[in-house]
């Protein structure tokens, strides 16, 4: 009962929700007293709050009640209902405790979240999910576009495929997922500057068709960012601009097919949704086994796949640095034709020291590099780059041409512009800042709710790893029990292969400090609401 | 002859290069009479002009004289060189005659392009081509990043793997290709206003991971932009924005492999860069011819295959439209579970009357319709969008979120907000004025330089199509010395699967009236000085 008298101080607190537009301030009007066609005789006897949170619920989950509306002031819905205030007041409490509504001040009272399994679609939103009767063979994860999304459910699924994008679709009350930076702070006013100086300059030559590489300015800047922030010497014309490391993996896991290799090592823990885009690239997983040193490259080597994918420095989500031997050991396994693939995913977000230099400085011709912007700026501008060793060049260009083309020009030029300009990397050190703030709010809120929890990792990236020392507990089921109460975070069971304990892995940059004290709070209630735990 | 009499006046006339660098009015300084140790001492008794053309048209092609280099007055560089001034005047002539130096009025004399072929890398430029010895099996049309564009001999490849982007990446003087708008009149002021719009509203949610199906804002403008241009009705939720239609042809293919189909009907002449994307993606090719009512669907039918890529609303590149009782016999062949992909190119620039609906407006269960912004707006935002039939919706953003996780999110909402205020309609509206006047142009200067030429298809696009009734003719020698002339034209040939009758495919949209037809004057130069036609 502890959560219920915690997450009670929520509406009070002004969190916000995650929802877009609600994030927006755009609250819709409120709906009259007879918004439901509510009928009090249809309650049982001494069952009203019951009824009327039950009610309420299903119309937020449904539909009726989007996110934004504005619910009645308990006195006007308690004289219309003909039921004491008290009744409303309390049927609110308990939709503001599971997350669907929050008091917004002068506002009122607005749904801010629908985390319970609607019933009905829900248009324009992202969802996808599982779809058992999909009529399309060896398609893993169909989305359902217009299918509701899944909400708690989505932990209870025994099939891992499509479940990141279901529980991103859903909505919550605080995102403690993984992967996103501070989005609020995106660079507006630095950005718009830029496109106006793009816009003012570009001629028209390069509206049209152009290389499939990317923009010639980018690829310079980006040369230019990876020698000052990542040791990594390299010439404009051995970069490729991709949609992000996704899109890279795609492309090289193409390439690795043509080349015969059907098979690639990845870390274990690690990244599912990377494991999901290689397995839709037709490759079957080699899990290694990742420990305080990062990758075991003898286990790599055991294993016999010619590539490996891995995470060197900021292994996710345990964030360990690959360590000095291990680096050695992984050149040297390299050295006999394999192919690293190196996912610099947050590499410049490392707060007691400069990052460690990527491997493709030490071993450019044995290393395929993937970097992006998303944890530097946002996820959403898809845009990233991916340098290959001279001889696989040829193909990359040529799988990114029948990709889609290239990357559109506008948001090159400007991002070129970002990164010439020193704009970038002045937004880095901002953000680089306020990260280092948040995760420390997260580990004093972990320490405080989740006292069992270990942590894991290096001062660095965007997210936490904890571990809990209790073998019977199940983190789907602690994520399922945190989505109820409106907080979403990533159960570690998802990243992993091989079972081991169970754990969350926690993003800290995305949101203000008090989402992620109150997160975490959250989530040391679900945890100790489950039935193991009491 | 009469092809140099007439470039000749070419740099008087002010004709500007295709390149970017040197549009944008980025001319760099007068190199010195030094400039490139020239001494007339190594030059044969009576060659001084042919020694000083073939000195300078070395250096412009290897990148000492690079694009956008001002020359040497005539009078100072006759007096270094101890010349009479008429040697340096017809040397220059000559270089100008083959379109790698122009007059540029007080600018003087600059180094407007490099069509032949180059020695050493030309840096930073859109450069592809086939590499034969590529190591990666399987895989066509390598590019060869840093290597020098091929010049006219693209055209005598007899592999058309890659020859188009090779041609793209061919600096000239005057660009004939088809499939490009007229990228001048890119609504730079509109596209600033509405990005700034954009930045103002955009939630922090926004620039996270998002819907792989596209923002919901540009989907439901998509909507509306079909329902009024193309008689399409549609809801947001089946519409997935992609990157381009080359994406939609990638997804789409992926699609119908996983459905058992691995061979897809072309349209014979079609468009070579779809069918290399076709065969990229793994699928065998059966070609339907094409005549005056449009795709033959008699052929169709006895071909066989499941699937039919087509052009229905204006065929590339013959420009004919599928007549109504094409229309009924194709949808008649897809009603039996076939597949219809409608490549809805360039359907909205019609200028006798309003285009005919889609194919997708009269049977939506059965047409994977796809269409984008590259010839209403730029084909560098690589943006357009694919609606497919419900039952194959959920495999293609399943797709989608594998190949990148969606477009990028700015130029979407920019997009989505030209859509809904009527901008990108005045666009349009715009644009097609202009193309039309380019057109008449075209037409013309048809007549009068190409008098025995055929020209072919309706009243809209931004491309014509010519053939000869020259059978000894073949076109890619015609291209091949236009472009030495500095022309760039499309031979017909390329975009054929079956023989046929020479031609070229051209563009007329791209450029200022006075460009089409100093290049048309071109072509039947080129034309009139090969060995068939002397």
């Amino acid at each position: 009962m502890d959560v219920m008298g915690r997450s009670k101080k929520s509406p009070s607190q002004g969190s916000k929700p995650a929802d877009a537009s609600a994030a927006d301030g755009a609250v819709g009007g409120a709906v009259g007293s007879d918004f439901l066609q509510l009928d009090i005789g249809q309650a049982p006897p001494g069952g009203r709050i019951a009824w009327l949170a039950d009610r309420l619920r299903s119309a937020v989950a449904d539909g009726r009640l989007p996110v934004g509306t504005r619910l009645p002031a308990s006195r006007v819905l308690a004289e219309e209902l003909h039921v004491t205030r008290g009744v409303v007041t309390e049927a609110y409490r308990r939709l503001a405790e599971s997350g669907q509504i929050a008091g917004r001040g002068r506002l009122g009272t607005v749904v801010v979240a629908a985390p319970a399994a609607p019933r009905s679609p829900v248009r324009d939103r992202p969802v996808s999910g599982p779809a058992p009767g999909s009529p399309t063979a060896g398609s893993p994860a169909p989305s359902v576009p217009g299918s509701p999304p899944p909400g708690p459910a989505v932990f209870r699924s025994a099939d891992r495929e499509g479940v990141v994008d279901a529980l991103r679709a859903t909505p919550c009350r605080i995102d403690l997922s993984p992967g996103v930076p501070d989005l609020a702070a995106f660079p507006r006013t630095a950005w718009l500057r830029a496109e106006r100086a793009v816009l003012a300059g570009v001629g028209p030559a390069d509206f049209g068709y152009g290389d499939p590489r990317g923009a010639p300015s980018l690829r310079r800047a980006v040369v230019g960012w990876l020698a000052r922030n990542r040791g990594i010497r390299a010439d404009p014309d051995e970069v490729v601009v991709v949609a992000g490391v996704a899109q890279a993996l795609g492309l090289l896991g193409r390439l690795l097919r043509e080349e015969g290799i059907h098979r690639i090592a990845v870390e274990d823990p690690g990244s599912l949704g990377a494991r999901q885009q290689l397995e839709y690239g037709g490759h079957a997983l080699v899990p290694v086994p990742v420990d305080a040193g990062g990758l075991d490259v003898g286990a790599l080597r055991a294993g016999g796949a010619r590539a490996v994918l891995l995470t060197p420095a900021h292994q996710f989500p345990t964030g360990v640095v690959l360590d000095g031997e291990r680096r050695r050991e992984l050149l040297d396994w390299a050295a006999d034709g394999k192919v690293v693939i190196e996912d610099d995913y947050d590499a410049e977000h490392r707060y007691d020291r400069p990052p460690v230099p990527a491997l493709r400085s030490l071993m450019p011709e044995g290393v395929c590099y993937a970097g992006s912007v998303s944890k530097l700026l946002a996820p959403a501008l898809r845009v990233g780059w991916l340098l290959v060793p001279p001889d696989r060049l040829d193909a990359v260009v040529t799988a990114k041409r029948y990709a889609d083309l290239g990357n559109g020009i506008l948001t090159q030029l400007v991002l070129a512009r970002l990164m010439d300009s020193g704009d970038l990397e002045r937004h880095l050190r901002h953000v680089r800042r306020r990260h280092r703030r948040r995760r420390d709010v997260m580990l004093r809120a972990v320490e405080e709710y989740l006292p069992g929890a270990r942590v894991h990792g290096a001062a660095a990236g965007l997210h936490l790893m904890v571990t809990f020392d209790d073998d019977g507990l199940r983190d789907v089921d602690l994520a399922a029990a945190a989505l109820e109460r409106g907080v979403k975070a990533h159960p570690l069971s998802w990243h992993r292969i091989a079972p081991g304990p169970p754990g969350l892995v926690l993003g800290y940059a995305a949101g203000p400090a008090h989402e992620i004290e109150e997160g975490v709070a959250v989530l040391g209630a679900a945890l100790r609401s489950l039935p193991r735990a009491r």
